[in-house]
């Protein structure tokens, strides 16, 4: 990982703290770190979550490769080093909303264990709540449902380095949350999670 | 790869806009850009502003080059080229940050037109507000503040490019506001930022 380049700099002490920012919203901010192969379902259940939170008066915000790819990380591609530098950078952006009081779905392939232990120390460093939700779902099951036939490119050798293919996926061995998507209704799964965000204090219970 | 844009509408049908978030929160998100000589009173007028902002219930956040610098940017030094990258990859937080409902302070010397005009231009582009705010005070006075003592050192020669002893800062010439700290109290500063929000129907006029 790259070291700190910049020096003569010193963490602002703001007027405006993370807990008076939960104060005002009446929830604490986080990030939920969606992970799984392509096609397993991880924007299908940030889209659902996102909006049953909103329901609850909670200010939610998802990150994924559509506002991050064509933004912030434009200027990486995908070799060894873009993809870690990819999901460094999504993780600070994480962190920094977290701090900022929403709560943040972000939902991202991350493979590499490396990498996600990377994000989950950026937050836990900062006592930033992180929860890092597998996304689980067999290669053949998501293969199947290909919703951007992207796996039929990788296995026409179209697409090099696809994880799941020809670049191997990393499941998580001790995530927070560890959903089945191939097996679980949708509806379950976001009530699990909201569930766990209810448990852990980050919203308020529901009435 | 990355998660390429989504193009199965159900993935996405459940999206909770930037007019919704605004609905939740009472105000819409906006990315004021602070831009001045280093000892201008970038920081200072940010945090007052963030300060009479959370009084009036509004989601406030700042960025600045301290805290980001030592996080999504901390691989980034200070050349010409790292410098022009600090400045889009902040403006791309910025712009997520107001896209998703936040008032987000951004207090960066940003010495360049070409690169401010990025971030207005990433912003306008999706009809994000932006608001460029010129900190403008002679550089007599910032050099006489100097609270990080880095004049001193960028005339002792311990610091090389340094904006306004050797390297230019090119002023806005159309700015939204400008503010004269020199001339100026920070009430006053404050209270015209205030009003142009209010005017610009981005927080709810006072009682």
């Amino acid at each position: 990982m790259s070291e700190p380049k910049a020096t003569n700099v010193h963490w602002h002490g703001g007027e405006i703290n993370r807990l008076e920012r939960a104060q005002l919203l009446g929830h604490g901010g986080a990030t939920l770190w969606f992970t799984g192969l392509s096609g397993s379902g991880k924007s299908t259940i940030a889209v659902a979550l996102e909006q049953a939170l909103y329901q609850r008066g909670v200010l939610v915000y998802r990150l994924d490769g559509d506002n991050i790819r064509l933004g912030i990380n434009k200027n990486l591609g995908f070799s060894a080093e873009d993809r870690a530098e990819n999901i460094r950078r999504v993780g600070e952006v994480s962190k920094l909303f977290a701090d900022g009081g929403v709560i943040v779905l972000s939902s991202f392939i991350s493979p590499y264990i490396a990498d996600r232990q990377l994000v989950r120390e950026l937050h836990e460093s900062d006592n930033m709540p992180f929860i890092e939700v597998f996304v689980d779902c067999s290669l053949e099951a998501a293969e199947e449902r290909d919703p951007k036939g992207l796996y039929k490119k990788a296995r026409a050798g179209e697409i090099k380095n696809f994880t799941g293919i020809d670049d191997p996926y990393e499941a998580p061995s001790t995530p927070e949350v560890h959903l089945r998507t191939d097996q679980q209704s949708l509806e379950d799964e976001v009530q699990s999670l909201l569930t766990l965000l209810e448990q852990k204090g980050l919203i308020p219970a529901s009435a």
